[in-house]
């Protein structure tokens, strides 16, 4: 018979990965009720559900420890330091909270929850590791009609003329920023320190590629560089019914020739490398007129949306549709004209970094799929200020920007594990070039 | 020396052709002032213009002698008859007074006044022929949406049920005809005479066949028959950036594609007698989704317009045109939907009578350029009823509903010329007829 012996009482354990995972997608379906619009997820940039959201996040980012400001951009952020008592290089992670009108559940919040969650990990493993959380709160461009609000204030790229923006409401960014109770003539001093070594994202991928490629990770090695124009064919509108095939300047016709060549140069053999490097060209929209049944059309202007990681890829292909519109047009007597709207190179994520971080991925036992964001984010703008990574997360169905959007569990799994084998790495890495400095 | 003799008294002369064509347009330009909106051309079905055009019209038909009334489908008629004591066989001929939407001055208003100068020709050269001149008050279908209200009326293909359309008032056509002091209940009462024995339209030809061939007259052959249908193209909208090319489902690009084969299908060497023909095919309408420029197009809903004096020819064209539709969205993963709007056949005139045209054209010493009517005109609905002819005038620059619309003095001059022959072939072959029945 043996004896009742003392049973050691269970320490307060840390909660398996699988379990971080699902509390991470509830913790996102919860902050999806902060909306504009009830029963429709919309959360523009310094809007109430914002502030609803901040104090959220806050509480969870003080019962970590953290030290938590809102900056005078209005991101949230929170620092953790393992030694408050002396200052030292940290990490920055972050996403932002704002949404587009009738959004999903995780475009950009899932990276703040996550980032939370890899604080906590930090934590548990006691690495000595200095975690700056930021929680920017304009992405999307939705309120003022540009983008990247937030992290341009972070990375000191904010032009003060933006203050000047007004929402449709017909209130200036400068009003919106003063009624969130900060002051946007200080918008300088939401600059990142001088401590900040790295800045990394989390995000999900919204778009189909790891999907079909079923694959949960990827790692960013660039967002694309993007041209946008508008390419006007003007012919003349006549009668459908009286003018014979051969007397005709159809505009349309001459649209739709272009369209076709559009998508033929994309996928040309000659495009090859460049599409693996995600070389995209679409045309998405016609303004036609008179756009009706019975009349030949006689002007379309359309859209043209050429992005690459690669700028000379994309400059080449750019030349070569224009070209090609010119051709067009000639050829049937028509006019062509091209408007420039937009020239944004790519923007390359750190080499050095992104190995790391597909190290981690490779070490956590997933493919390191390294692809390029066709999408901007706000990891491209904290690029040009640090040393920057960003991990995509599989988006089911390729699916975002819409109530649909999700992630898949053992996804988010997968990020937590990879990202977790990353901080430590660079706790590693802090570590040493810490000591190498003293 | 000689001796001052009494020169003889000049007699009041008719006016030379050319004269008449210059007052004839000047006729049309004065008309065109009588609109619903001021500095442009508007005169819809039985609004106050219409009335203003009926008071000026019957001052005079009135001073050239002839018996005058408004039918209750608001048509203007005025009977010439030159033998007023006995009942005869007499010609039609007439067009339509009101206009589209910001029209030019000639379409439809120059056949009713050159109809007028016709019967006065007809008068100065003592032509034993009756003539009725009919200004149809509804062709263009603007107001209730349905066309050639006063043909059908007149032809005796009214259908009871038109009298319940409304206007974008809401004004149903039976209070508008109320409103005009007619009884819209004796709408058959409008019926032609049994005694019409043909009807002949004079019409500017609203295309550019005649004014590229340097060719001032046509006599129209047929009106073509015509298809009208919508084809949908259903793909998947998608992110610009982050969707690669090979995983599009771009219903723009499907569209795109199948608007050039619509051109080329209908320009190919097959449809070379059709087109001379007039085989026309058109996509003069795409209505896309969500048409943005950073989006992959998810929907694209394409007009499709098929005309043809020849219904074989239309029907065949329409056919692989569909075919073709689906065999591009079938290769491309999208599904593609037809809904039939109109199917309409061609309606030719009578040959005898185009036969009797062509040689008044060419005695008048003009080129008697044989075509088919693209557009639908009257003289479609009138000859479901009586033998019927039509003369186009050249369109300088095809233009057409449009304030730029124009006719050129000489073109008219000619159409005076051949449609006076016409009718002194007409009067010897009823003459004929009328002996060899009594």
């Amino acid at each position: 018979m043996t004896e009742l012996t003392t049973v050691p009482k269970p320490t307060p354990t840390f909660p398996p990965v699988q379990t971080r995972a699902a509390a991470t997608i509830a913790e996102c379906r919860l902050l999806a009720t902060m909306t504009e619009e009830p029963g429709r997820i919309t959360r523009r940039y310094l809007t109430p559900p914002i502030a609803e959201v901040h104090k959220h996040l806050r509480t969870r980012m003080e019962s970590l420890g953290m030290t938590v400001t809102v900056d005078v951009a209005g991101n949230l952020r929170g620092l953790w330091q393992p030694h408050p008592e002396r200052l030292e290089k940290h990490l920055v992670i972050g996403s932002h909270i704002d949404t587009v009108p009738d959004a999903g559940a995780f475009d950009g919040v899932l990276g703040v929850v996550l980032a939370l969650e890899l604080v906590a990990d930090a934590q548990v493993r006691t690495l000595p590791l200095a975690i700056e959380v930021i929680a920017f709160s304009e992405e999307e461009g939705v309120r003022f009609g540009v983008p990247f609000l937030g992290s341009r204030a972070v990375a000191g790229r904010f032009d003060h003329s933006l203050l000047e923006l007004r929402d449709t409401d017909g209130v200036s960014l400068a009003q919106s920023i003063r009624d969130f109770g900060l002051n946007p003539g200080a918008i300088h001093e939401a600059q990142i320190s001088e401590d900040a070594a790295t800045f990394l994202e989390i995000h999900i991928e919204q778009g189909p590629v790891l999907d079909s490629e079923r694959l949960p990770l990827a790692v960013v090695t660039a967002v694309a560089g993007q041209t946008r124009c508008e390419v006007t064919f003007t012919g003349q509108a006549n009668h459908a019914g009286t003018t014979p095939m051969h007397l005709r300047r159809d505009a349309l016709v001459a649209a739709a020739e272009w369209v076709v060549a559009v998508e033929k140069i994309a996928t040309s053999p000659s495009q090859a490398s460049a599409s693996d490097q995600g070389l995209v060209a679409t045309v998405g929209k016609l303004i036609i007129e008179p756009n009706a049944g019975n009349v030949v059309a006689g002007l379309v202007r359309a859209t043209l949306d050429v992005r690459s990681a690669h700028d000379s890829a994309r400059l080449e292909a750019v030349e070569q549709l224009l070209e090609r519109a010119h051709i067009i047009a000639t050829k049937r007597g028509l006019a062509c004209e091209v408007r420039y709207k937009m020239d944004q190179p790519a923007v390359s994520m750190d080499e050095e970094l992104t190995a790391l971080l597909a190290d981690s991925v490779e070490a956590a036992g997933f493919t390191a799929r390294r692809m390029p964001s066709g999408a901007g984010h706000d990891a491209m703008v904290m690029a040009t200020r640090v040393p920057t990574a960003m991990l995509f997360l599989r988006s089911p169905g390729g699916i975002s920007h819409h109530p649909d959007e999700a992630v898949i569990e053992d996804d988010v799994a997968a990020a937590l594990k990879a990202a977790g084998l990353f901080l430590q790495r660079m706790a590693a890495k802090l570590a040493i070039q810490s000591q190498s400095h003293q």
